[in-house]
């Protein structure tokens, strides 16, 4: 497996470097030491559809277009085949606007507000299982080979992670290669900025890999299920409904992926195991995450 | 500092064998093997202010009239002073319903939805700063080694953690001993369900100490301030915005706390300085928390 560092192939990678989404803050450290550290911003982003406003996002801030039409399409709001007539950010009012030819749903979902167990996005309008009923994910054979890779390669990409920590990281990913790279204060935003992505540029979920830095709760798999991306994989655990809603909708359930070791909770049929698991070193610690973020 | 993983002096502690907090999963390891492993529950819980529906928060489900209480007390949804005539758990319809003697200012603050940084409890009603202003914590001096034996102590404690991994924890601590210890599938959720704690024991924060896995958001900041709890400690990172929001209502902020290394980034002037670092062991790789929980 190849170590490379650089982010090149990727289509949106993250920019650990960029002045807007860290701040420097002066603090001390355990031995009564002044140091000045990194940390992530965390901004409202005030998100509308059409004339009504839907919510209030606290994320990092970066890619606000691809966050508003990926909470909404997430959240149904985005019927298939509207037409998207305009997605306006206002930076100094934090606002983004998607204008769409349709009347939206809103009224009704906003009736129903469900806390989930996701970072950041932890809210879902209207009946979180919407739209899975009869939802078939394609037979997507994914090799165990890809997934290493892909761990190996996503942990050691600069990013914010890396920088400043405390951030959640989530990657859209075609076999051994991750496409699109987000990065946020909650994990569901970057997931969210995927759609967005997604949506924007016509993209198929049907022959990708989700990869995330979170917990396969039940609203990630609801997520990654209704953008038709057949395969989750994760470093982090599960909780028993997330696997229950994978297993229902047949979407390929993987985490606890740390160096050599994963486990899959469902769809494992979709894998090939390509690879020998006692040939992949132990991740190092650098690229290991730490606890809570 | 001692080491004893007997919870016999918690007030409340974790209960990692309560056979409905986690449920045992038959799936593969990365060999093919078949593997057995248990994973946390993550069920909703509706929760009703007198009449009307506030939200569904999804929770692992124990102490669901803490969380009821704690998440309404949190959002200013309960006034002080006012009276709590009772509270009342369905567990067949996973419904709680708190009954207060006064008018409630839930049509108001339902207009205004935030999605937060935090894990579970994604979700402020109204004005997020609303009651920080003109807020003063109490000047509770806090000695350096009470932080070391808290974090030693709580991270060696048996737990839905250790057991299950995928769930957040949150401490409420006075000097070095830890009193009461939540966890849920959300951070937010453990801490609502101390503040519900707090309010049914009439305990003030005044003089406590908040230990939480997750990071220090806005949101957890904010939360821990309206409890009136100066001190606030997380082995996870910040965000700028938690740390601005702490600075400006004096809470001591500390983040980064594993083995001896810990980070201020407010309120430093509690802290009082009789351990020695170096004398602090490094923590055990079994206490130290995985990423994305």
């Amino acid at each position: 497996m190849q170590s490379h560092d650089d982010s090149t192939d990727y289509i949106i990678a993250p920019d650990p470097g960029a002045a807007r989404l860290t701040r420097a803050v002066n603090g001390i450290d355990q031995a009564g030491q002044v140091v000045q550290i990194n940390v992530v911003e965390e901004r409202p982003l005030t998100i509308y559809l059409n004339g009504q406003e839907i919510v209030t996002a606290m994320t990092i801030g970066d890619y606000p277009e691809y966050l508003a039409l990926g909470f909404l399409k997430n959240q149904g709001m985005l019927r298939d085949g509207e037409t998207i007539k305009g997605v306006d950010y206002d930076d100094d009012l934090e606002v983004v606007v998607v204008r769409t030819d349709g009347q939206t749903t809103y009224e009704e979902k906003l009736k129903k507000k469900t806390r989930t167990s996701g970072c950041a996005v932890g809210t879902v309008f209207g009946d979180m299982m919407e739209g899975l009923e009869g939802l078939t994910l394609p037979a997507t054979s994914v090799k165990t080979s890809w997934l290493y890779a892909l761990a190996h390669r996503i942990n050691t990409t600069p990013s914010l992670y890396l920088e400043a920590g405390a951030i959640h990281g989530s990657v859209l990913c075609h076999g051994d290669r991750p496409l699109v790279y987000m990065e946020d204060v909650g994990r569901h935003n970057a997931v969210d900025k995927i759609a967005g992505w997604m949506v924007s540029e016509g993209v198929s979920g049907a022959d990708k890999i989700m990869y995330t830095t979170g917990r396969l709760t039940s609203e990630m798999v609801i997520k990654c299920a209704l953008m038709g991306v057949p395969v989750l994989v994760s470093r982090s655990g599960f909780t028993a409904w997330g696997v229950e809603i994978a297993q229902q909708v047949g979407l390929t359930c993987i985490g606890r992926m740390r160096g050599r070791r994963f486990t899959c909770l469902s769809g494992a049929d979709r894998l090939e195991w390509d690879a020998d698991p006692g040939s992949v070193p132990e991740e190092s610690k650098r690229s290991g995450r730490k606890g809570g973020v």
